[in-house]
């Protein structure tokens, strides 16, 4: 059965693909499955119906066979499931991939959207431009870390995976700052998976909503 | 063979259980996995040596066979894909509760995490008091849409699983603030989850380093 996933109705972005679907979307495209896109307003994703789905009332959600998920790295995790091609095959290398998906989540992101939510959460309180180098200099650190392991690797652990979709679409939120430019390897990575025509079908799909080419929207 | 882990050679939090390796330990007696410590102090934990296991220089991890693994939740997973007991059999209500272990270390987390962040790098700062709230209001709305979802049920969806240990080890980080007495369902849940046996054999062990009695510890 075709999954369903949900996306913003309104692109905040204007379709620049910061938008979290972006990540499920890519995955789907790099194992050639097709899906469905079910687009919600903002007032729909916090309705009981969307929240049955999301309790947090966000998107993007995954929809297949009675299952419904949340949670990018989750839906990620189920698509390698399913298909060959996100996650490798030898068990040792498969489960440091998926430490690499939860770092790109759990130590990676969340200063990252400090820093996004420094902005629109306290962007005009008189304490906002002193503090803004507290919050750069704590994903300086986690930059320099990952650049560190990264070194002149092409992805994350070994062979492309899940781990680079997530840590990519984590460092991408990091364009129009100046943090990543300390990282000649960190741009040279984003830029890899960029470059991705499985990325560039996912981009395109998701900038098609935005440009009111498409309802919906289908892996080819 | 025994997995050895990492802790906190000198508990920050004296003993409370806040380190994350309780999360692994709690995991490992779920199972009735036997396992080995090795502590580390701070200086250890940003050594090359350690950075070669944890690349964020960080505890705990997880060493076994030639694998050596990192984050909590990628621990929790790979335990639970060698034992019975950490997530469903069916396939829709595993998929569903590595959805929650996401939810706990990317939705749920992050604002804690910024709450305790506040308070060390910003404590000292004349916008504290002021700034507080704000951050205040983050975690209070992740609290009311998990307590919502909660309702009545004992664990967050369905049977006890990986997802518990790390909800309620994350919302343990927030004993001493008030943010979690709006929600006795919450409070509940977390008490359910530190009167389990596993936990509090989990417990004492990590107790027991930080007052000397133990360097090493084993499921038992
Ligand atoms: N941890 C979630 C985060 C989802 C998320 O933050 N979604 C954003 C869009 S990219 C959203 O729906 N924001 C609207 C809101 O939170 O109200 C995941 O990885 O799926
Ligand atoms: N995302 C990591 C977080 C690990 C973490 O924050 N560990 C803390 C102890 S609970 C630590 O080592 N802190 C010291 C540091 O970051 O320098 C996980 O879930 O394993």
């Amino acid at each position: 059965m075709t999954p369903t996933i949900t996306a913003f109705a309104n692109s905040p972005d204007e379709g620049q693909g910061q938008a979290r679907d972006m990540r499920v979307r890519w995955a789907l495209e790099e194992v050639g499955a097709a899906y469905d896109v079910r687009l919600v307003t903002f007032a729909e994703m916090k309705a009981p119906e969307h929240l049955a789905l999301h309790p947090f009332g966000q998107i993007p959600t995954y929809e297949e066979d009675g299952l419904a998920l949340f949670e990018t790295g989750a839906i990620l995790l189920h698509i390698a499931g399913r298909h060959p091609g996100l996650l490798p095959a030898d068990p040792h290398a498969k489960a440091r991939a998926i430490a690499w998906m939860f770092a790109a989540l759990n130590t990676v992101e969340p200063p990252i959207v400090e820093h996004e939510a420094a902005g629109y959460l306290e962007g005009d309180k008189p304490w906002h431009a002193e503090r803004m180098p507290i919050v750069e200099a704590r994903i300086a650190t986690r930059l320099a870390q990952l650049a560190a392991h990264l070194g002149e690797a092409e992805w994350i652990d070994g062979a492309f995976s899940a781990a680079d979709i997530l840590m990519i679409t984590v460092l991408r939120r990091l364009e129009g700052s100046n943090l990543l430019a300390a990282h000649p390897n960190l741009l040279a990575y984003v830029a890899r998976g960029e470059a991705r025509p499985t990325y560039q079908r996912a981009f395109a799909d998701q900038l098609a909503v935005f440009e009111g080419r498409d309802q919906s929207a289908e892996a080819d």
